[in-house]
């Protein structure tokens, strides 16, 4: 991973960690369901969003430098994978 | 909400806390992005079935007892922002 | 359904259906993988915001009157199963 | 698009688009909500299948061909965008 997408990645994850340690405290002191709720929708759009920037370092440099030294196989299965699993496909054909 | 699914969901909470740890390390250690980006895929579902639990439970309890006592708009207007929320749409009207 | 809701449901189904046929005619064309993906999703962005119209509709009117009616069981069960269908959880328990 | 994956979406968005007019006919006939958000999770189900064929296709061909013949930047511009469009993060930056 590229240095500076390593250390931004790193700070988000630890505001991630933070910010789960904080919902598990409100569910201890007994919040009301729904703030529970949107603040687990909250960090589930901070981890997507800390999923783009590293995706986006491994297209720019992983992705190319594969592609470019013959292992375009590899990178493109990988690659198809994430999306599947993105949208939670989970084996079986593209049917 | 219930003490049973609130045990549980205490659990939840803290494995998932474990596991964001374990994703930082993995990233200090500057791991594959790929491996990290399936990681980070599995700590969101588990997050959605976490959601899936306390939501089972909010509609079991405060649900019916809110429409019961008469507090109906109130009740459907937040599980409409949590199903707003949940597709990332942001405010607006219907359209 | 809801009239006015119901009126709204149709005229949007209509939309997406030509929209679907659109995306038909540029695949048939040969258009450009990308520019299918950008109308791919943004057909499924439609859909989520029907989903939204119905389930508010829904919620307003079937919900609060079936859990005033005594119906209580059948009807959060059904709204736990449209969550977990949108999040693509498949059977199995909540764990 | 590979012949064969062109052939394929087309018959697939043939068949997503008698399930959009299905589900139009249900609502005309004022089928229970619940049956149609089924039938509408369903259909986004399928469009998202088709998402990771056509995305499978574009990744094995205009992806490496663009790569290897120097157009890095807008190709894997081209697959952000996709992916980011996928989790509806709408422009901004990264964080």
């Amino acid at each position: 991973m590229d240095p500076q997408v390593r250390a931004e990645a790193i700070r988000r994850l630890n505001y991630i960690e933070g910010h789960i340690a904080g919902i598990r405290r409100m569910v201890e002191e007994d919040k009301y369901c729904v703030d529970v709720l949107r603040q687990t929708l909250a960090v589930r759009r901070a981890i997507e969003r800390l999923e783009s920037l590293v995706l986006a370092g491994h297209l720019r440099t992983c992705v190319v430098d594969g592609i470019r030294a013959g292992d375009a196989d590899r990178i493109t299965g990988e690659l198809i994978e994430i999306f599947n699993l993105n949208i939670r496909r989970t084996g079986g054909d593209e049917g």
